[in-house]
């Protein structure tokens, strides 16, 4: 459980012909199952570990809950692979009271109505319409220098990345630029999710005084799940998309991107950035 | 329809709290839903153009078809959104005599069984049972100089990615170097489907003599996904998932990452991978 690097012997090939065997490490790469009292609401590949905070976060990001109390209980099905071994990769989920779980007997039988086309408005509107911490302007401002400085800090962290080259990483820090959480996945989405998710299992939402740093991409899924969370920046190192930018704009998210070292892009609500200070 | 790029205002600030506005061009981003006669099966975030090839490539690697023949129609939903424009993200299918559609009224309601635990074992099986293309070891035998240097010829065909630094791309090449097709989308396995659709539309599959080139990482869905339409080398820059290389190796399919111009490591069936020809 919880293995995070496996090692595998690899051939490595030059331009030239030449063959050498090498081991190299790698990260694991599992499916994770989440059930609802035993029926199964989704599966996600992830790097086993910190299981509970992705689930935690998941939910979140879906709407299903938005603090800790909501959970009744999380734990990992008795299922054993073909060898015998517990697998850890199925979770069954109790909420309660507060919480608003997905109706799994209807989920897939949404028939079509009137208004058949979906488009980026109502993608919004859902984050809008279920998150419980709207951000507020006046939280969360961040000095330049601090921002600029939060890529190295977070790839300084990544251990995984460093033994095996294929993670992503997302880092919450304070706006002083303390890292308060980092997490590792071969998704980019689970390793915000752990970070979001451990943070509502230790109360600490909303994330009003925070940064989330992330080492790849800005989708629309992770200003998503920064929005619900109650963190007011996210910043990325490299592009965001345009779902990303309009659902910034919207819940009055700092949007920072192609976060390079000496420059960044502000694409939304610049004014939490500060200088000279 | 099918708008790629969008421009937008940015502030670009820099180390010395310098701001400058500037317009920037960025991938878009959209969600598009699949439906099954009306009924939804899933909806996933994707740059607009190339749907039906999308769709098309999404359902040959959930197994629910494996030909053209097996298509009898796709259609986008008659929607609008608020300001009455057709949206184009809603696509309805209808698949035909030798398909397998999923059974939407059951999909969420796996009840637990004595089976609790998944495993990237089941992942496997799932694939190699369902695949219609089961992959020839004597077929798609590559140089090592034409995979080294298939990289390259994907980055300089990646017009999107040059014009907004955002998006994946996926290159389909003969395994004697020409490019066959190419697509670029702000999700990997997007990119990866538009290829195989398209080439499946076509009635090109199997692609037993190609070589399928990503951007990116090759993670467990990409493997898949080449698996099934029976293309017999992924090629990927940065690094593999531990799933990626356990599906390779058993639906016999050669699996390279880290490919850098003057070395790759093959991961899986390097017998496929030849030199000095």
């Amino acid at each position: 459980m919880g293995r995070r690097i496996i090692r595998r012997r690899v051939v490595r090939v030059t331009l030239d012909g030449i063959r050498t065997i090498r081991e190299e490490k790698m990260a694991v790469e599992e499916p994770l199952e989440i059930r609802f009292n035993g029926t199964s609401f989704t599966t996600s590949m992830r790097t086993p570990g910190d299981d509970f905070d992705m689930v935690a976060g998941f939910l979140l990001a879906e709407g299903i809950i938005s603090r800790a109390e909501h959970l009744v209980s999380m734990r990992y099905c008795a299922g054993t692979d073909e060898d015998g071994n517990q697998t850890f990769n199925v979770i069954d989920v109790q909420v309660g009271l507060g919480a608003q779980p997905p109706d799994l007997s209807a989920a897939r039988n949404v028939v079509t109505s009137s208004a058949c086309g979906i488009c980026g408005t109502n993608s919004i509107d859902e984050v809008t319409k279920n998150s419980s911490y709207p951000l507020d302007p006046t939280r969360g401002i961040v000095d330049i220098k601090v921002l600029l400085g939060l890529p190295a800090a977070l790839r300084q962290e990544q251990l995984l990345f460093s033994a095996t080259g294929g993670v992503h990483a997302a880092g919450l820090f304070s706006t002083s630029g303390e890292l308060l959480l980092l997490r590792e996945d071969v998704g980019r989405h689970n390793a915000v999710d752990k970070v979001v998710g451990a943070a509502l299992r230790e109360h600490k939402l909303p994330l009003h005084d925070t940064v989330l740093q992330v080492s790849g991409r800005a989708s629309f899924e992770l200003v998503q799940k920064a929005a619900m969370a109650g963190i007011p920046v996210l910043s990325a190192v490299s592009a965001p998309s345009s779902l990303a930018v309009e659902l910034a704009q919207e819940t009055e998210l700092t949007l920072a991107a192609f976060s390079r070292g000496s420059t960044v892009n502000i694409y939304t609500h610049a004014d939490r950035v500060s200088s000279g200070s």
